[in-house]
Order: C-alpha cells, then structure tokens, then sequence
C-alpha cells in the first residue's frame, strides 16, 4: 500500500495500529513533543470514559462488557489501563487483558496496559498525551480503567470526561473508607456482580453516601496558573444527579442501560457548558506543569555543581531550609525579574 | 510562668503544646515559612518511624500500643497520623483515635490528624514540615500513619527513616495488588491480628513476595536537581533484610519485639551511611520542588491577563499545546538565559 510511504505519524492517525503503538511507546518515553504538537489539531472527537473502581469490583469485566456493546454499534474503542500502584502488579493487569481475548484481533478495538514506578505526576501526564493519540487516531470511544486507590481517581477525573465508579456487593466494610474519596469524582455509578448476595446493602450504602448531599464540586486539577472562566454553577434541578446502575458485566445484564447513561451524561456536559469549562481549567492546570518543568531544566542549566554542592550541604547541616535556598537561587537566576 | 513572655516558636519548641498545636495549624495553612526556617537548626534529633497499611490491618491499634511501650520507657512519642483518600473519612480518623484514648491527658505523648483534599502534594510537603516543627519540640520518637493505598506510601518513604508495613490474616486475596506497592518500601513487615486463624498463609505470601528478589531500590522522590551522593550500595550480606514480625496489637503480644527492630534498624541506617545519603536525596528533591513553586509565581507576577486569555484561547482551539505555549511564555520572561 502506498501507506507506507506517509510519515509515520499520519499512518498513526489514518489507521495504523503498528505506528500508533509505535507513538504511544515514544510518549511513555517522553520523547514525543514534536508528534504531540502534531496530533493536537486532530483530537477532541472522541468520548473519554474512565472507569475507577476497587480491586474485586470486576471494573475490567465491565470494560470489556462496555467495548462489546459499542462494537456491536460499529463504534471504534481503544482502552487504556492504567495501573499507579506497582510494577508487581503487571500480572494482574496482563490477567485482567486476558479476559478481554474475544477482543483480540478486531481492528475496531485497541488495548494498551500501563504501570508504572515513576512519578505520578509522570504517569498522569503520559496517560493524558496518549489518550490525545487515541483521539487522533480516530476511536470513538477512549477507555480509561484505574484502579480505585490513592490518588489515581484525580488523574482519571482530570482526564476522563464521563466517570464511571464501580462498586460490588459483598467487598466488606473494609473498604468503604477508600470508596468514600471516589465517590465525589462519579458521574454514574455501577453496581457490578449485581446477582450476588448484598446487593440491597450496597446500593443502600451509595445511596446514603449520595445523599450525604456533600457531594464535592469535582477537583479537576490543583492550583491554576490563572483563573479561568468559572464552571457553571447549574441550579439544584438542572444539575447532574450521578444515577446508580446495576450491571453483571460477565452476562451483559444491564450495559445498554449504562450505555445510554453515559450517552446522557455527555449530552449534558455538552449542553450546560461543563465540557468547556473542564477544557479551559484543565488546559491552563497543564501549561502551568510545562511552565514549571521547562523553568526546572533552565535553572538545571545555569547552577555550577559546586554552589550546588555548597547549598546542599548547608542544607544537610540544617542551617538554611530548602525554601530558603530557592528564593536564593532565584534571586541570582532572574535579577531582571521582580 | 515566665514562659509565656517568650516568642511562640520559642515556647512551642520548649515544650508548649498549644503553642505546638498553633505552629502545626500555621504550617498546614502554608504560612509558616519564616518559623520554619527558625525551628530548622533545631531538628534532626527524633527517630521517625513510619507505618502503613491497608484499612482492617489494625495499624492505629499497633501506633498506640508502640507509643505506650515508649511511654514505658520514658521516651515522649508524637503521631501523625495522615489519611490523604478523603474529607469523608475525617470520622474514621476520629474513630481511631478513641482508641487511643487511654493516651490522651499524657504531656508526654501527643497526636495530630491530617485529612485533606487538596492536593496531595500539598499534603506532603505539609507532612514533612510538621514532622520537623514536632522533631524541634523535642519528641524522643515521631510516628506517622498513613493509610496504605495509592501514592500516600510514598510520601511517608521520604519522610519517614523505619518504614513499617502492616498486614493481617485474612484480609483477602484482592488486597494483594495494593499490597504489592507499599512492600518495596518496607523496612520492617509486622503480621498483626496474629492470632487470627491465615497466620501461616499471610506469613508465607509476604516470604514469598519478598524472595522474588524484585524488591526494588526505595524510591525517596522523584527527579533531583543535581546527582547528590548515591546512595551506599552494601554487599548482599550487610544490607538490611526486612523482617517479618507477628504482632495481636490489642494485647500488647510481640511489641517489645517490634521495637527492637526499629532500634536494629536504626542502627543499620546510622552504620551503614545510608541515613546521611537519604537525608541528601530528600533535600535536593524538596529543594527542587521550592524552585519550581517560587519560579511559577514569579511568572505568575509577570504575565499579563490579556496574554494568559490569548494563549487559552489557542490551546482550547487546539492551534498550540500546553508544552509550546510554556515555552513560548519562558523565552519571553527570561531572555538573558540560555
């Protein structure tokens, strides 16, 4: 095919699963700034899905359930897991893949695993920059699966725009505590395993916690480098109320209903304005990070080893704090500045 | 008394705990830069044990029962305890510490919880800060609690010297992927509720986790301005082997043994030069941390409304990314660097 002889990255866009994975190892290296500013013009087609939940929930069941049913639509879906919690815990991921084997081989469908030990920063960055790839290579639908521990549910809250919380009945007291911080990030809420005993309880439990009516305003990032336009604040009735839906992913019970809440749920962020909004404070959170990496690696430039080597070691004899030795760096970096 | 005539800083480093209690609120409002820089010449002086695990393992229980066998030896404890999942979980918190009720009313010992929504961090920074704000106030030993889930274990690897990591009998096998993370940083691995029937199977899983022999070098904070001294690198022989302790908290069973770890621990850290090394990497990532916070609100300062609207306007219109706006913003504040 003439294909072959189009840049790589446009073979990416138009189709090629090969040249895309290709693109996606080169972001996980963060080595792709020139292709990111190529692709930028061609996303924001796509609807970003994220999916969070605890382990035992069955989130990827529930994965594979939703990218069934959108292939059974003639829709494309690529999904992308991301795991923050450990390298260990690549055998689970590749077993949870496994079970999405039917998948396998469909050109429509496209998986990626990611786990990582680096900075969570780094990671959420990388998720963020692949997903924009997915979108420009054209999948209509981009899921995002995490696991629902520590802070990874700020990362899919900031990258995904429908956020979908898993639940299941019978995982114990226990975890409530971690489900609490998830909730406020839910924009439909699943109770998957929905046959098994505990059914009642559980949806009972969310319902409460629902209810509690301190559902927080979503954080979709922290600090910005400048305000943005406000987020429209929708009265009591025309705000979205996080619906509670029950699936058993393994059979395929109840995943047109979800499917049509999250049709619901991106109708409303389109129609009340959220989508922009979100765009706008995400977007200036994002070029803040930039600004502070790009101002590191200039600072990085310009420090002689030893001044450094002499900060530190004021530092380690506990003479001056680190704060005190930046605004010092500073000073003498950006005379010019105020 | 006299005492009170004395600056605050002076009288909370001396021993006041309501003005201890006013420092700590400072530092968390982030206002306390000026006292920080004070009481820093006088830390470095506590032994600080970490300790985490997932919810169910009983690891407040096992934070009361140390400060009490402390207590019994004279020696004054402080506990942190730090739960970054969630405002929700504020009760939980509060649920725990009843438990250690039988502590309260004892100058000797004195308990703070932190529970935050913000950003997390924020919540670490703040955490290492009021670490030291305690270390100046003169407590033989400062424990900090976090629950074990996410990115929270990470945090407490670069604040705290003895990392503990809690585990009981039972909790089930889906634990077992976030168990997997918080192992890699675990000086000392402690079995509580071990008179609970799975004893043997939760002690031979961890055995076995730890033979796989990936246990990976502790990560102190990512990316450091400069190489500072890497850390010792010991033979196999002389490196610390985390051991695998059998604790019942509520009894009080296996905590001499605990803390004779802690102790063999902390001699190993001194002996081997591996305390010094750590302290290095952790100043130089904090002090990179400061430089990047301090250089975003210089260009917070500099930069005009109208620009920042513009180039919004142009990243939400997906002409320019994030990264090349920053950079654009960089080249124009600071032209005189390379």
């Amino acid at each position: 095919v003439s294909n072959v002889s189009l840049p790589p990255i446009v073979q990416a866009i138009r189709g090629s699963r090969r040249q895309l994975a290709r693109l996606i190892t080169k972001i996980e290296g963060e080595q792709a700034n020139a292709e990111l500013a190529e692709i930028y013009p061609h996303t924001g087609q796509a609807c970003l899905v994220g999916i969070t939940g605890a382990p035992g929930t069955g989130k990827s069941s529930l994965v594979s359930a939703l990218a069934r049913h959108y292939r059974g639509l003639a829709k494309t879906v690529a999904i992308l897991a991301v795991d923050p919690t450990s390298p260990f815990t690549g055998g689970a991921v590749l077993g949870d893949r496994i079970r999405m084997r039917d998948l396998a081989g469909d050109n429509g469908v496209f998986i990626r695993s990611m786990a990582t030990r680096g900075s969570l920063g780094g990671l959420a960055r990388a998720t963020a920059n692949i997903v924009r790839a997915l979108d420009a290579a054209g999948f209509d639908y981009i899921i995002i699966e995490t696991v629902g521990a520590g802070q990874s549910e700020v990362d899919i809250a900031s990258i995904g725009q429908t956020i979908i919380v898993v639940e299941a009945p019978g995982l114990g007291d226990d975890v409530q505590a971690i489900k609490a911080g998830i909730l406020e990030i839910a924009d439909i809420l699943v109770v998957n395993k929905a046959d098994r005993p505990g059914l009642e309880n559980t949806v009972r439990g969310l319902r409460a916690m629902l209810d509690l009516g301190h559902r927080a305003e979503r954080l979709i990032h922290h600090g910005q480098l400048m305000p943005v336009a406000a987020l429209p604040v929708p009265d009591e009735n025309s705000a979205w109320q996080p619906p509670i839906m029950q699936t058993v992913a393994t059979t395929g019970q109840g995943i047109t209903e979800l499917a049509a809440q999250i049709e619901a749920h991106q109708l409303y962020l389109r129609q009340s304005g959220t989508l922009q909004a979100r765009l706008q404070a995400s977007l200036s959170a994002e070029l803040e990070e930039c600004l502070r990496d790009a101002l590191l690696a200039q600072i990085r430039q310009n420090i002689r080893a030893e001044e450094f080597a002499e900060h530190l070691a004021q530092m380690v004899d506990r003479q001056q704090t680190p704060n005190h030795v930046a605004l010092q760096m500073l000073r003498r970096l950006t005379p010019n500045q105020t």
